[in-house]
């Protein structure tokens, strides 16, 4: 989706993944290879920037490639988002509202974090934790052992539970010179710890929620003089935002912007790393976006109902797995909650939400 | 822009293009041969549905093809579009409005039909015109001789000179189950035959206008078993319209459809072409199309403009040559109007326009 953005901007793309059918192979040169191989770095070196949008790329290959070329996001982000003490740690410094937390690399550690944060609680692993894995949610004291071996006994972190009444999402973009701009916050649905839909912006989004998201956001793309699209993911409750993590890369929540925004988070993440500036992230209408997980359904019928846009990725769907995505607008709260249950009813969309 | 439509929907792209550098190739398979050779040919009949985004393609290849694969739009529509007496006798036949005009095939049917037309008359070749080319307007009968030697003695038509208030065309698109589907009219502006901007929807558009516009429309799309995107160009006069051609393919005065309509003219001509549901035309803003003929404007002083979007063809600029186009939208046309002088005033937009 970057390629298809950065395409009629003027520029070539050169993808470095370990998958031999990476689904943006049939929009430039891919070069097939580890993250850190030195066949990729080379080919990488030559761009005139680099930018990633996976955050488990290691942060040593992002480091090196950093001293001969323009590497955005920074790899300090990088470092930062992909470590969730640390992460903590910036909000917690930062003064951004956050769930307490405890550092645990020991099942003692675990009984003491469970001791001062109560329960329920969550255990999640430091690193490498994404669409609800590497995470246990502990209800009751007999089960820390359990929970400590489910992760796998990794450096993790124990959080704890916040009730909240939903989760938000802002999508924020710093350029070269510092300039920012940030897309409405939008509400978001998840099951099984995967993203199924999203709402842009959130109902009822009022100018202080936006406000102190911006303020948040704002925060932490400063302390980490950062250029790119950035995520940060937020739990509201009762009318106030605690941040829960962010992500150093344009976000499936971020996806609806395509049609939904005068700007999408696709052309503004490159406009940022390219030094260019930055295009008005404001909602057009009302959307949503739908998330194909696991299962496609028939184009024929997703593209009947009106001002539907079907995103395939070109991966061959197999049980969890994020194969694509449908964005529906709207003029119309009313009329989008019409659509969205016409899409909804759709074998292969149901399903998958 | 087909294939970056395409692509999303889950399709995958060759290409057939005489040029060793076409700008899709780095969307898909190219292809680098003529349009009747054999190795094209065969490669395309191996795809699930052909079409082509250029109406001077030989008919006999794109006939000869149709018997191995399905090409939309069909044989008969193109030879209809690459021959202007064939087309505006389509038109008179279907009780269409157009200019009255003569078939001229040696300079004596030149000064005859100069005689039943009067002056000012526009010479036109029958095949292989546009932008402009093939064409010489004449004022006064001793041009005559020069007119018939200037369009290089090719078959002709003379047409009376239509005293037009403004240009308008209609992006129409039919479906293999001819459902149909038109964009609002739309207001275009040339220089030196050349489109320069696109206005959409056309000021001061009435619903008169446009319903006579469709049902023009309608008639042609039915008459030639049409399926895909149709372009009609239309002369306003006195409320009334004419038409001057028409186009078998996603046309120019449609592109702003990519930002400023529900559905854009390239996606439409592919749900048409692969016989799936079309989408919705209707604008959702007020926008312009400004070409970029010649040259090309730096990034920077584009993207800083509101709501501005970019479009290059990744072609090498050269006088006259379409290099890539720009689109800007806004929610009033007072407003659109302030941002079309600030891309004006850009050096390489102002050149171009």
């Amino acid at each position: 989706m970057l390629a298809l953005a950065g395409i009629p901007l003027g520029y070539e793309f050169v993808f470095v993944d370990p998958s031999p059918n990476a689904p943006a192979a049939v929009l430039g040169e891919q070069i097939t290879c580890g993250y850190a191989d030195p066949v990729g770095q080379a080919a990488l070196a030559a761009c005139q920037v680099v930018t990633y949008e996976f955050e488990s790329v290691p942060v040593e290959a992002v480091d090196e490639l950093a001293t001969k070329v323009p590497v955005f996001p920074p790899p300090f982000a990088l470092s930062v988002a992909q470590d969730r003490l640390a992460e903590k740690s910036c909000f917690r410094q930062l003064g951004i509202g956050t769930a307490p937390f405890e550092p645990v690399d020991s099942v003692e550690d675990l009984t003491r974090a469970v001791q001062t944060l109560g329960l329920p609680a969550v255990l999640k692993t430091r690193r490498l934790g994404y669409d609800g894995k590497g995470q246990f949610v502990l209800k009751r004291a007999e089960d820390i052992e359990l929970a400590w071996l489910t992760i796998g006994q990794a450096p993790a972190i124990l959080e704890g539970f916040v009730n909240f009444e939903r989760e938000l999402s802002l999508i924020a973009v710093r350029g070269r010179d510092g300039e920012t701009a940030f897309y409405p916050l939008v509400e978001n649905h998840h099951r099984q710890g995967i993203l199924r839909k999203t709402l842009a912006p959130a109902p009822a989004l009022t100018m202080d929620l936006q406000g102190a998201a911006e303020a948040y956001a704002g925060r932490v793309l400063e302390h980490l003089n950062y250029v790119g699209v950035l995520a940060l993911e937020f739990f509201e409750t009762r009318g106030t935002l605690v941040v829960n993590e962010i992500a150093p890369r344009v976000h499936n929540s971020g996806h609806y912007s395509i049609e939904g925004a005068r700007t999408s988070q696709f052309e503004n993440h490159l406009r940022a790393i390219l030094g260019l500036p930055l295009g008005d992230p404001s909602a057009q209408c009302f959307s949503c976006m739908l998330n194909l997980v696991g299962t496609l359904p028939a184009r024929e019928a997703v593209l009947a109902v009106e001002d539907a846009h079907l995103h395939l990725y070109g991966k061959s769907p197999r049980p969890g797995r994020k194969v694509g995505h449908l964005t529906v607008r709207a003029k119309t709260e009313a009329r989008l909650a019409e659509l969205v249950a016409q899409l909804e009813a759709i074998p292969g969309v149901r399903d998958a939400t």
